[in-house]
């Protein structure tokens, strides 16, 4: 069988979508050497309207499902609410459709699973747009623990708040939390073992101010704060090792993340009792890739799809953040106490193996 | 009985403890019109020599307790490790000597109350050196809320960290968080009702990262985070409310407080369901006293004793904060669970009298 | 005659350039209720292939000399290098089309008189992209001298440099300085009477480093520094006037515009000699207008010929600017001494009168 | 004869004006190993009473003339305004002392040239408190240079306003400009050839806003932009190399100093014409060392005195840096226009030889 279709013909993707998020996806699979956009759907008709002004080539229509049962694409791009990711990516798998999702992949992890295993037996590439994780300067962080740089990892800060936009269906946990739990899940190589974490509403339905708590095994804690009530956009995080300190601050335009030869350590040698040392050394700020993230992402899903190659945010990836979500709901709605996290079935190493492996 | 011996005489002020804070207390009210430094006491010789060269005219001594018991001195302003406060300002008082304690008043509520209790018999002057309080950044902010410009409160934001000092003797909620709770005591009108925490400890013996929750009854809440092994120096504290916002940032050198018109409402005329209207209106950075903090507190102190007034941070005041810090405790004990705080006994309008009311 | 054709139909418009600026101009005009593109013209083969790609609609040819004879057209958009401004200016206008052409206007001041005289005569709008002048930014700023917040303004002092791009064609001082002075011709009420520069080049044929100093008749004064060579992105103005001062830092995201309660006068009553006193009050950061500056260029051009009115940045505008970058070359070219400028010829309050007046 | 009485002995340092700057220098002179502060002078009987207070030791007294010719002293540090500098300085030098004075050395180059030729037939040292040349940031960059990271240096930038202080005597270039002008001398290898300026003042009779232009043989050329009437504080300087680019930013308080690697070239093998290449690479923020400049400084005019050593900032420099202000001043009389420099005398290598060489 043959992953694309035609190994040399483009890869002809469908976009279900076409609202805040959609037309970003199209216009980076349309610029994309080796994909085409063939089909976009959306149910609102100003929004086919632009589609069509934008792409008078491609086919436009209105239901996604549809689309995902369409001869005409062999991917399928879903930038839907979060409700109907589940329905949508089952039956664009079930027509033997490479899916592209969104984050969150669904509203919760046993469909999560349900999808991954579903794309696996179907040998199609399902993935998950944790766009962050295609980022210059999260996989520049990336390399620097995985080269050593920062030695034993203490803790992950984030504060990512801003004022807006409010969501009718989801938390401010669901639409900004997610973005530091899916830079967690790439950077860092154990699994949480408990979250907690506490929401507070003030104007609308859903939870706008929230904190969140994770403890790993080893040690290494993350801790985020967000907010869609506050009146300065930040997004900061710190990220702290026993050699190195990191700073990404992703609303500097250019400095965004700083490398500071820092730290702390007890001189046990000479002095009862130990004494703290502080080292404060030079400060790096590396040149990042500057590729636009959604670039690199329809890129890494071209690649998967044309090499049978597990992506980077695959389904079981889509599945942690989820997991790691509801547990942060379950937890505020328990009044903040951590709740312990089960390990992920599948190990990290296992991946999805496509067509002919 | 006169309460600070003569009227016209300068107020003498005995200093106990000449290490990190002690010669701000001592260049402060060496400075202030009304007050005398007459004696500094601290247990390391070099200390004392170095008192000794800048004030060639102060009685200088080893010990804390000779310093208390002195006739040579009418008020006495501590600044040694908080394990020693409790003895050493109970017996300031017992000796009918004003205290100026630095924070933490005690190591426990229960200290705290005994104290206020005594300088209430005594009828002395007790009071507590939140320095934050005096700052001209954090009195504006007061003014904001009070005068009705943010509205009602929705929460207040802290960031507090930095690399170091890791402290031998209490944990960084002691160290650095204290500030922000004893902002919050004197900015909001309430008292919190519940009190969450976590901390983590990486490289000595005391929690050097923690982040702490505060709930009100109101429905405000208060969270900060606060560690010894940042990189960067942040102080950065947003306060929302209802109708207007403030960012405070005290690593700026001067504009320091912003006031934002900014807010969401829910539009619930025009349409179902109801929908966020976003405002975002003009900024103002107000001009901010700038004496320093320091010398608006001891000038503060010097007119409650001569006007036998109730400090703004009295005994009360460095109960609840210590108070608060005990919750924190208790609560980063259990794993992170909300603990219920009880409201304090006294109301917050009953002020100490002294002498002859 | 009818102005644009037909009141109701809508301004068909060509653009001549579609490399880096002309896109822009193509976007913003198509998006515009009462205009579109009908024709794009560029003699890269690459380029004509992006426009017809991303404009299928638009009719896309070689010269732009084709395109301002076309009947096809009624106003012409000229976005190419400063070298073919004038004739193809000339030509539009020639031809009856309306004319917005990118900044410089012309390489000297007698072809932007010309091309002036030649809009005038045709009844035409000549019209010149000044586009800082439409930014939220400089319209407040200029809202607040003419509301008189700043007093009598005392001096302009810009820095505008970045890394690159070195053109091959023109100095810095075309390329950025002419941005300040665009700002400077919209913003100040007087002429400069004499300009002084001084350019340096280090690494290719044009300057790539500069400073200008205007002077003004009544005491006011600019200076402008520019440079490719930064490795830093600056573009910081302060605008400083007896009552209040501006901050403008277009670098910011949101607070782009500071005004500043701060002066400084001369006690002459008390004191023998004059003492000066400082004032250092509140800061105020107005909400600016967001909408993109092309966008609202492109409006007021559309307006302009609609309604057979003045652009605010017309051909005399247009000549003045250039006319300062002339002598700012002179100036430089003699060794940076300064240049004296003669009033323009026009009076700034007679305007072009369009077709019917 | 013994260069400082007696080797073992401390030096006993008198210093003349205890205003604002003179303060300082008595604080880091006491504090300074090898080195005690004997005399103090003022002529405001206020000052000589905190004097007194601060410092009870020390002897106290009005006239600075009396200091220098006093037994009491070894050298004299003069810190009163310039008008005043070259008196004190030749009659403290005739008197047999060490000498330091606050920049400038005096008011013209000539009297610069007695001081320096009378200290050297006195063989003893004269120094000038150009107090940046003793900042970790400033050495730090001077170590760049001289270690060939910035390869040809193309440009230097500065930015040095703020609001205040109108001086009644001495116009914003000899208040501000001078600390630019002493940082090149120290920095720069060669002798400016030209310097351009022009001065501009709103409030008070002295220059309150200025720029410079200085030009080198090599093609060198440095900017300077000072103001007392700025509504914000900005120490901003950019150092252009060929190789790299280094940012001052000194009002940061830690990263002050930045290394750009970054860079244009000409690409002049592929292409006719030559096209300019942009090199972007990583940013290095070098650990300073933070002591105190004059700390720095005090010490080491403390050396030159025991050993007999040329100052870094000897008689030859102050020198410099007075021709390089009168040559600034007369090109702002002329109207801006490039006045010429000779060449200074002495050549930087032939260093001042005191006692028994």
């Amino acid at each position: 069988m043959s992953v694309a279709g035609n190994g040399n013909a483009p890869l002809r993707v469908g976009v279900i979508g076409f609202g805040y998020w959609g037309p970003n996806l199209v216009r980076n699979f349309a610029a994309l050497e080796g994909a085409t956009v063939t089909m976009v759907a959306d149910r609102d008709a100003i929004r086919r309207k632009q589609a069509r002004r934008l792409y008078p080539k491609t086919e436009v229509l209105a239901e996604g499902l549809a689309l995902v049962t369409s001869e005409n694409v062999d991917a399928v791009a879903i930038a839907v609410p979060a409700a109907a990711h589940y329905e949508l990516t089952r039956a664009a798998l079930a027509h033997g459709k490479h899916v592209l999702v969104c984050k969150p992949l669904a509203c919760n992890g046993r469909d999560c699973d349900a999808l991954t295993a579903l794309a696996q037996r179907q040998a199609r590439v399902l993935m998950v747009d944790h766009t962050f994780v295609f980022t210059g300067a999260v996989r520049k962080i990336h390399e620097l623990i995985t080269g050593g740089e920062l030695g034993d990892l203490y803790y992950y800060a984030s504060t990512r708040v801003n004022l807006g936009k409010l969501q009718q269906d989801v938390s401010v946990l669901w639409d900004l939390a997610v973005h530091d739990l899916s830079i967690l899940d790439y950077l860092v190589s154990e699994e949480p073992s408990a979250i907690q974490a506490e929401g507070l509403r003030y104007v609308g339905q859903q939870d706008e101010v929230a904190s969140v708590n994770l403890r790993y095994p080893s040690g290494f804690a993350a801790h985020i704060r967000v907010s869609w009530l506050s009146p300065v956009k930040i997004r900061f995080t710190e990220l702290v090792g026993s050699r190195k300190m990191v700073v990404y601050d992703d609303v500097e335009p250019s400095e965004k993340v700083k490398l500071y030869d820092k730290g702390v350590a007890l001189d046990q040698i000479d002095e009862t009792p130990a004494k703290p040392v502080y080292r404060a050394g030079d400060v790096f700020v590396p040149t990042l890739d500057r590729t636009e993230a959604l670039e690199v992402m329809a890129h890494h899903f071209l690649d998967c799809v044309k090499e049978g190659r597990r992506p980077l945010t695959d389904g079981r990836a889509g599945a942690r953040v989820v997991r790691w979500l509801e547990a942060a709901r379950h937890s505020a709605s328990l009044g903040g106490e951590f709740v312990p996290l089960a390990p992920s079935g599948g190990s990290a190493g296992a991946g999805v193996r496509l067509d002919g492996e």
